[in-house]
Protein backbone atom coordinates (compact mmCIF):
# COMPACT_ATOMS: atom_id res chain seq x y z
CA UNK A 1 0.00 0.00 0.00
CA UNK A 2 1.30 3.62 -0.71
CA UNK A 3 0.33 6.49 1.10
CA UNK A 4 -2.58 8.71 -0.52
CA UNK A 5 -0.93 11.97 -2.18
CA UNK A 6 -3.58 13.50 0.37
CA UNK A 7 -1.28 12.11 3.24
CA UNK A 8 1.56 14.43 3.42
CA UNK A 9 -0.63 18.21 3.15
CA UNK A 10 -2.95 16.08 6.23
CA UNK A 11 0.39 15.22 8.03
CA UNK A 12 1.79 18.76 7.76
CA UNK A 13 -1.49 20.53 9.20
CA UNK A 14 -1.03 17.95 12.28
CA UNK A 15 2.43 18.98 12.89
CA UNK A 16 1.81 22.29 12.79
CA UNK A 17 -1.63 22.48 14.38
CA UNK A 18 -0.04 20.17 17.41
CA UNK A 19 -0.22 22.92 19.84
CA UNK A 20 -3.81 22.91 19.67
CA UNK A 21 -5.50 19.52 21.55
CA UNK A 22 -8.28 20.11 19.32
CA UNK A 23 -6.23 19.94 15.94
CA UNK A 24 -6.84 15.65 16.53
CA UNK A 25 -10.60 16.05 16.91
CA UNK A 26 -12.92 16.03 13.40
CA UNK A 27 -16.70 16.19 12.84
CA UNK A 28 -18.09 13.11 11.79
CA UNK A 29 -21.26 13.36 9.43
CA UNK A 30 -23.55 10.22 8.51
CA UNK A 31 -27.28 9.54 7.61
CA UNK A 32 -30.16 8.97 10.41
CA UNK A 33 -32.86 6.08 9.93
CA UNK A 34 -34.96 9.12 8.84
CA UNK A 35 -32.36 10.52 6.19
CA UNK A 36 -31.52 13.72 7.84
CA UNK A 37 -28.00 14.07 8.55
CA UNK A 38 -26.32 13.36 11.67
CA UNK A 39 -22.77 15.42 13.11
CA UNK A 40 -20.82 15.09 15.88
CA UNK A 41 -17.13 15.72 17.34
CA UNK A 42 -15.13 12.92 17.65
CA UNK A 43 -11.19 12.24 17.68
CA UNK A 44 -8.50 10.98 15.34
CA UNK A 45 -6.95 8.12 16.49
CA UNK A 46 -4.38 7.69 14.02
CA UNK A 47 -4.31 5.80 10.62
CA UNK A 48 -5.10 1.88 10.04
CA UNK A 49 -1.62 0.25 9.57
CA UNK A 50 -0.76 -0.19 5.84
CA UNK A 51 -3.88 1.74 4.81
CA UNK A 52 -5.36 4.99 4.44
CA UNK A 53 -8.11 4.70 6.60
CA UNK A 54 -9.07 6.54 9.47
CA UNK A 55 -9.54 5.24 12.79
CA UNK A 56 -12.42 6.39 15.84
CA UNK A 57 -13.64 4.67 18.29
CA UNK A 58 -17.04 4.31 19.23
CA UNK A 59 -19.27 2.63 21.75
CA UNK A 60 -21.74 0.09 20.35
CA UNK A 61 -24.70 1.37 21.80
CA UNK A 62 -24.49 4.99 20.36
CA UNK A 63 -26.49 6.51 17.72
CA UNK A 64 -23.51 6.75 15.29
CA UNK A 65 -22.46 2.76 15.57
CA UNK A 66 -26.65 1.81 15.07
CA UNK A 67 -26.79 4.36 11.96
CA UNK A 68 -23.63 3.29 9.89
CA UNK A 69 -24.66 -0.28 9.40
CA UNK A 70 -27.90 0.60 7.34
CA UNK A 71 -25.89 4.10 5.64
CA UNK A 72 -22.05 2.86 5.81
CA UNK A 73 -21.10 6.22 4.31
CA UNK A 74 -19.89 9.14 6.12
CA UNK A 75 -17.70 12.61 5.60
CA UNK A 76 -15.14 14.25 8.05
CA UNK A 77 -14.70 17.98 8.49
CA UNK A 78 -11.74 18.71 10.00
CA UNK A 79 -10.68 22.21 10.30
CA UNK A 80 -7.10 22.89 11.32
CA UNK A 81 -7.17 27.01 13.29
CA UNK A 82 -3.54 27.58 13.22
CA UNK A 83 -2.86 27.31 10.07
CA UNK A 84 -6.39 27.81 8.68
CA UNK A 85 -6.70 24.95 6.17
CA UNK A 86 -9.98 22.45 5.95
CA UNK A 87 -9.72 18.89 4.73
CA UNK A 88 -13.16 17.11 3.90
CA UNK A 89 -12.99 13.04 3.38
CA UNK A 90 -15.98 11.37 2.39
CA UNK A 91 -16.05 7.50 1.86
CA UNK A 92 -16.93 3.96 3.71
CA UNK A 93 -17.11 3.45 7.15
CA UNK A 94 -16.58 0.25 8.75
CA UNK A 95 -17.66 -0.67 12.22
CA UNK A 96 -15.29 -3.38 13.83
CA UNK A 97 -17.41 -4.72 16.54
CA UNK A 98 -16.71 -8.39 18.74
CA UNK A 99 -19.01 -9.68 16.14
CA UNK A 100 -16.43 -9.10 12.68
CA UNK A 101 -14.94 -11.97 11.32
CA UNK A 102 -11.50 -10.44 9.94
CA UNK A 103 -8.87 -11.40 12.66
CA UNK A 104 -6.40 -8.48 11.69
CA UNK A 105 -9.47 -5.87 12.38
CA UNK A 106 -9.77 -7.89 15.67
CA UNK A 107 -6.59 -7.12 16.86
CA UNK A 108 -6.52 -3.71 15.52
CA UNK A 109 -9.52 -3.11 17.62
CA UNK A 110 -7.82 -5.04 21.02
CA UNK A 111 -4.79 -2.72 20.38
CA UNK A 112 -6.95 0.24 20.55
CA UNK A 113 -8.60 -0.89 23.67
CA UNK A 114 -5.02 -1.49 24.92
CA UNK A 115 -3.77 2.25 23.93
CA UNK A 116 -6.76 4.02 25.74
CA UNK A 117 -6.15 6.15 28.83
CA UNK A 118 -7.73 4.43 31.85
CA UNK A 119 -10.49 7.85 32.10
CA UNK A 120 -11.64 7.29 28.42
CA UNK A 121 -11.98 3.38 28.52
CA UNK A 122 -14.22 3.75 31.95
CA UNK A 123 -16.73 5.68 29.66
CA UNK A 124 -17.43 2.51 27.82
CA UNK A 125 -18.83 0.81 30.96
CA UNK A 126 -20.89 4.06 31.80
CA UNK A 127 -25.10 3.95 31.18
CA UNK A 128 -26.66 4.07 28.01
CA UNK A 129 -25.54 6.88 25.83
CA UNK A 130 -28.22 9.86 25.54
CA UNK A 131 -30.57 7.46 27.95
CA UNK A 132 -32.26 10.29 30.55
CA UNK A 133 -30.08 10.80 33.56
CA UNK A 134 -30.78 8.16 36.33
CA UNK A 135 -28.66 9.03 39.96
CA UNK A 136 -28.79 5.87 40.90
CA UNK A 137 -26.34 4.90 37.93
CA UNK A 138 -23.25 4.14 39.03
CA UNK A 139 -20.27 6.18 36.62
CA UNK A 140 -17.63 4.93 38.58
CA UNK A 141 -17.01 0.99 37.81
CA UNK A 142 -14.94 -1.25 38.93
CA UNK A 143 -11.74 -1.24 37.35
CA UNK A 144 -11.78 -2.28 33.53
CA UNK A 145 -9.59 -5.58 31.92
CA UNK A 146 -7.00 -3.45 29.84
CA UNK A 147 -5.84 -6.40 27.34
CA UNK A 148 -9.65 -7.46 26.96
CA UNK A 149 -11.65 -4.88 25.24
CA UNK A 150 -15.78 -4.11 26.65
CA UNK A 151 -18.21 -5.96 24.13
CA UNK A 152 -19.78 -2.36 23.25
CA UNK A 153 -16.07 -0.99 22.24
CA UNK A 154 -15.93 -0.41 18.75
CA UNK A 155 -13.05 0.21 16.21
CA UNK A 156 -14.55 2.52 13.55
CA UNK A 157 -13.34 3.55 10.35
CA UNK A 158 -13.92 5.34 7.44
CA UNK A 159 -11.85 4.87 4.02
CA UNK A 160 -11.81 8.11 2.43
CA UNK A 161 -12.65 8.03 -1.39
CA UNK A 162 -12.74 11.64 -2.21
CA UNK A 163 -10.93 14.25 -0.27
CA UNK A 164 -11.08 18.03 -0.59
CA UNK A 165 -8.52 20.16 1.15
CA UNK A 166 -9.01 23.94 1.53
CA UNK A 167 -6.38 26.50 2.24
CA UNK A 168 -8.10 29.56 3.87
CA UNK A 169 -4.97 31.64 3.76
CA UNK A 170 -4.31 33.37 0.44
CA UNK A 171 -6.83 35.24 -1.97
CA UNK A 172 -7.80 33.54 -4.03
CA UNK A 173 -7.55 30.52 -1.47
CA UNK A 174 -5.98 27.38 -2.78
CA UNK A 175 -8.43 24.47 -2.96
CA UNK A 176 -7.53 20.63 -4.58
CA UNK A 177 -9.63 17.59 -4.96
CA UNK A 178 -8.37 14.28 -4.51
CA UNK A 179 -10.27 11.00 -5.81
CA UNK A 180 -9.65 7.29 -5.65
CA UNK A 181 -9.65 5.31 -9.19
CA UNK A 182 -10.78 2.29 -9.56
CA UNK A 183 -7.43 0.84 -10.24
CA UNK A 184 -6.16 1.99 -6.09
CA UNK A 185 -4.84 5.17 -8.01
CA UNK A 186 -5.92 8.51 -6.59
CA UNK A 187 -6.49 11.47 -9.00
CA UNK A 188 -5.59 14.64 -8.04
CA UNK A 189 -6.52 18.44 -9.45
CA UNK A 190 -6.49 22.38 -8.51
CA UNK A 191 -9.94 23.58 -8.21
CA UNK A 192 -11.88 26.67 -7.93
CA UNK A 193 -12.47 27.43 -4.05
CA UNK B 1 -40.76 35.50 20.02
CA UNK B 2 -38.82 33.95 23.35
CA UNK B 3 -35.31 32.98 23.45
CA UNK B 4 -34.96 29.13 23.34
CA UNK B 5 -33.39 27.82 26.45
CA UNK B 6 -29.88 26.36 24.79
CA UNK B 7 -29.37 30.34 23.69
CA UNK B 8 -27.89 30.89 27.51
CA UNK B 9 -25.33 28.56 27.25
CA UNK B 10 -24.72 28.98 23.83
CA UNK B 11 -23.99 32.75 24.49
CA UNK B 12 -21.52 31.94 27.45
CA UNK B 13 -19.88 29.36 25.21
CA UNK B 14 -19.43 32.19 22.82
CA UNK B 15 -18.83 35.03 25.21
CA UNK B 16 -15.76 32.66 27.37
CA UNK B 17 -14.67 31.20 23.65
CA UNK B 18 -14.42 34.53 22.00
CA UNK B 19 -10.44 34.81 22.07
CA UNK B 20 -10.37 31.84 19.36
CA UNK B 21 -11.45 33.44 16.13
CA UNK B 22 -12.99 29.57 15.28
CA UNK B 23 -14.94 29.56 17.88
CA UNK B 24 -17.51 31.51 15.10
CA UNK B 25 -16.90 28.57 12.68
CA UNK B 26 -19.24 25.22 12.84
CA UNK B 27 -19.60 22.53 10.80
CA UNK B 28 -22.61 21.79 8.60
CA UNK B 29 -23.61 18.52 7.80
CA UNK B 30 -26.52 17.98 4.84
CA UNK B 31 -27.23 15.45 2.68
CA UNK B 32 -25.84 14.92 -1.38
CA UNK B 33 -28.61 14.21 -3.67
CA UNK B 34 -27.02 10.19 -3.90
CA UNK B 35 -28.12 10.15 0.12
CA UNK B 36 -24.58 10.46 1.37
CA UNK B 37 -23.68 12.81 4.08
CA UNK B 38 -21.73 16.27 3.33
CA UNK B 39 -19.82 18.10 5.73
CA UNK B 40 -18.36 21.60 5.67
CA UNK B 41 -17.34 24.62 7.90
CA UNK B 42 -19.37 27.79 7.63
CA UNK B 43 -19.15 31.08 9.93
CA UNK B 44 -21.55 31.56 12.54
CA UNK B 45 -23.54 35.24 11.13
CA UNK B 46 -25.47 35.24 14.43
CA UNK B 47 -29.29 34.91 14.88
CA UNK B 48 -32.18 36.12 12.56
CA UNK B 49 -33.44 38.92 14.90
CA UNK B 50 -36.54 37.74 16.81
CA UNK B 51 -36.35 34.11 16.00
CA UNK B 52 -33.77 31.46 17.39
CA UNK B 53 -32.88 30.78 13.40
CA UNK B 54 -28.67 30.76 13.25
CA UNK B 55 -27.57 32.86 9.82
CA UNK B 56 -25.02 31.36 7.59
CA UNK B 57 -24.29 32.81 4.30
CA UNK B 58 -23.57 30.95 1.33
CA UNK B 59 -23.27 30.82 -2.41
CA UNK B 60 -26.45 29.69 -4.95
CA UNK B 61 -23.74 27.87 -6.69
CA UNK B 62 -22.20 25.82 -4.15
CA UNK B 63 -22.71 22.21 -3.71
CA UNK B 64 -25.08 22.71 -0.41
CA UNK B 65 -27.23 25.43 -2.08
CA UNK B 66 -28.14 22.91 -4.32
CA UNK B 67 -28.85 20.00 -1.80
CA UNK B 68 -31.36 22.01 0.65
CA UNK B 69 -33.91 22.51 -1.54
CA UNK B 70 -33.81 18.61 -2.10
CA UNK B 71 -33.28 17.83 1.43
CA UNK B 72 -33.48 20.52 4.04
CA UNK B 73 -32.44 19.07 6.95
CA UNK B 74 -28.95 19.79 8.44
CA UNK B 75 -27.58 19.12 11.70
CA UNK B 76 -24.49 21.87 13.08
CA UNK B 77 -22.14 20.45 15.19
CA UNK B 78 -20.39 23.27 17.22
CA UNK B 79 -16.99 22.49 19.41
CA UNK B 80 -15.96 25.31 21.52
CA UNK B 81 -12.39 24.32 22.90
CA UNK B 82 -11.35 27.02 25.68
CA UNK B 83 -14.71 25.52 27.19
CA UNK B 84 -14.84 21.84 26.13
CA UNK B 85 -18.13 21.93 25.35
CA UNK B 86 -20.36 20.58 22.10
CA UNK B 87 -23.61 21.92 20.70
CA UNK B 88 -25.24 19.81 18.10
CA UNK B 89 -28.46 21.60 16.53
CA UNK B 90 -30.62 19.79 14.51
CA UNK B 91 -33.52 21.23 12.13
CA UNK B 92 -34.59 22.62 9.06
CA UNK B 93 -33.03 24.40 6.73
CA UNK B 94 -34.22 27.90 4.34
CA UNK B 95 -32.24 28.96 1.68
CA UNK B 96 -32.95 32.72 0.70
CA UNK B 97 -31.73 33.56 -2.61
CA UNK B 98 -33.30 36.54 -4.99
CA UNK B 99 -36.76 34.54 -5.63
CA UNK B 100 -37.76 34.29 -2.16
CA UNK B 101 -40.73 35.92 -1.64
CA UNK B 102 -41.14 36.78 1.62
CA UNK B 103 -39.78 40.55 2.26
CA UNK B 104 -38.39 40.36 5.05
CA UNK B 105 -36.13 37.68 4.49
CA UNK B 106 -35.22 39.72 1.13
CA UNK B 107 -34.57 42.63 3.53
CA UNK B 108 -32.72 40.12 5.98
CA UNK B 109 -30.52 38.81 3.00
CA UNK B 110 -29.51 42.65 1.91
CA UNK B 111 -28.27 43.59 5.32
CA UNK B 112 -26.48 40.65 5.47
CA UNK B 113 -24.70 41.33 2.58
CA UNK B 114 -24.34 45.21 3.61
CA UNK B 115 -22.38 43.59 6.99
CA UNK B 116 -20.01 41.53 5.25
CA UNK B 117 -16.35 42.49 4.80
CA UNK B 118 -15.41 43.76 1.26
CA UNK B 119 -13.20 40.51 1.19
CA UNK B 120 -15.91 37.91 1.65
CA UNK B 121 -18.22 39.91 -0.29
CA UNK B 122 -15.63 39.88 -3.32
CA UNK B 123 -15.71 35.69 -2.91
CA UNK B 124 -19.09 35.75 -4.21
CA UNK B 125 -17.94 37.11 -7.90
CA UNK B 126 -15.27 34.30 -8.05
CA UNK B 127 -15.39 31.67 -10.81
CA UNK B 128 -17.71 29.01 -9.71
CA UNK B 129 -16.90 27.66 -6.82
CA UNK B 130 -14.99 23.38 -7.32
CA UNK B 131 -15.05 23.92 -11.02
CA UNK B 132 -11.35 23.21 -12.51
CA UNK B 133 -8.80 26.04 -11.80
CA UNK B 134 -8.14 27.94 -14.79
CA UNK B 135 -5.50 30.50 -14.39
CA UNK B 136 -7.25 32.68 -17.03
CA UNK B 137 -9.95 33.38 -14.79
CA UNK B 138 -10.79 36.78 -12.95
CA UNK B 139 -10.38 36.57 -8.98
CA UNK B 140 -9.51 40.27 -8.72
CA UNK B 141 -13.29 41.66 -10.06
CA UNK B 142 -14.32 45.52 -10.23
CA UNK B 143 -15.42 46.71 -6.80
CA UNK B 144 -19.13 45.59 -5.90
CA UNK B 145 -21.97 47.10 -5.16
CA UNK B 146 -22.08 47.28 -0.69
CA UNK B 147 -25.78 48.06 -0.46
CA UNK B 148 -27.14 45.30 -3.11
CA UNK B 149 -26.27 41.67 -3.26
CA UNK B 150 -25.04 39.72 -6.32
CA UNK B 151 -27.70 37.35 -7.36
CA UNK B 152 -25.95 34.13 -5.58
CA UNK B 153 -25.33 35.74 -2.55
CA UNK B 154 -27.58 33.75 -0.48
CA UNK B 155 -28.95 33.92 3.27
CA UNK B 156 -29.14 30.18 4.74
CA UNK B 157 -31.62 29.86 7.56
CA UNK B 158 -30.81 26.65 10.15
CA UNK B 159 -34.36 26.78 12.42
CA UNK B 160 -33.28 23.90 15.38
CA UNK B 161 -35.54 21.93 16.39
CA UNK B 162 -33.29 19.12 18.82
CA UNK B 163 -30.43 20.80 20.69
CA UNK B 164 -27.68 18.66 22.47
CA UNK B 165 -25.45 20.15 24.74
CA UNK B 166 -22.33 18.05 26.02
CA UNK B 167 -20.01 19.65 28.30
CA UNK B 168 -16.89 17.09 28.47
CA UNK B 169 -15.57 18.78 31.62
CA UNK B 170 -15.83 16.48 34.42
CA UNK B 171 -16.63 12.65 34.86
CA UNK B 172 -19.25 11.92 34.20
CA UNK B 173 -19.39 14.80 31.79
CA UNK B 174 -22.72 16.63 31.95
CA UNK B 175 -25.06 16.45 28.99
CA UNK B 176 -28.51 18.29 27.90
CA UNK B 177 -31.25 17.53 25.22
CA UNK B 178 -33.59 20.60 24.47
CA UNK B 179 -36.21 19.60 21.78
CA UNK B 180 -38.86 21.82 20.68
CA UNK B 181 -42.33 20.69 20.90
CA UNK B 182 -45.72 21.58 19.21
CA UNK B 183 -46.77 23.91 21.02
CA UNK B 184 -43.88 26.52 20.83
CA UNK B 185 -42.39 25.49 23.72
CA UNK B 186 -39.25 23.71 24.58
CA UNK B 187 -38.62 20.96 26.57
CA UNK B 188 -35.69 20.16 28.42
CA UNK B 189 -33.78 17.05 30.10
CA UNK B 190 -30.08 15.67 30.96
CA UNK B 191 -29.19 13.07 29.75
CA UNK B 192 -26.64 10.64 29.97
CA UNK B 193 -23.26 11.76 28.21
Amino acid sequence: MSLAPWRSPLNHALQRNRSRLESRYFQLATIRPNGTPANRTVVFRGFLEETNQLKIVTDARSQKAQQIPTHPHGEVCWYFPITREQFRLQGNLTLVDPHTPDPSLQQARCQEWQQLSDSTRRQFSWPDPAAPCDESEDFSPPALDTSQPLAQFCLLLLDPVTVDWLELRGEPQNRWLYQFNGDRTWSQQAINP
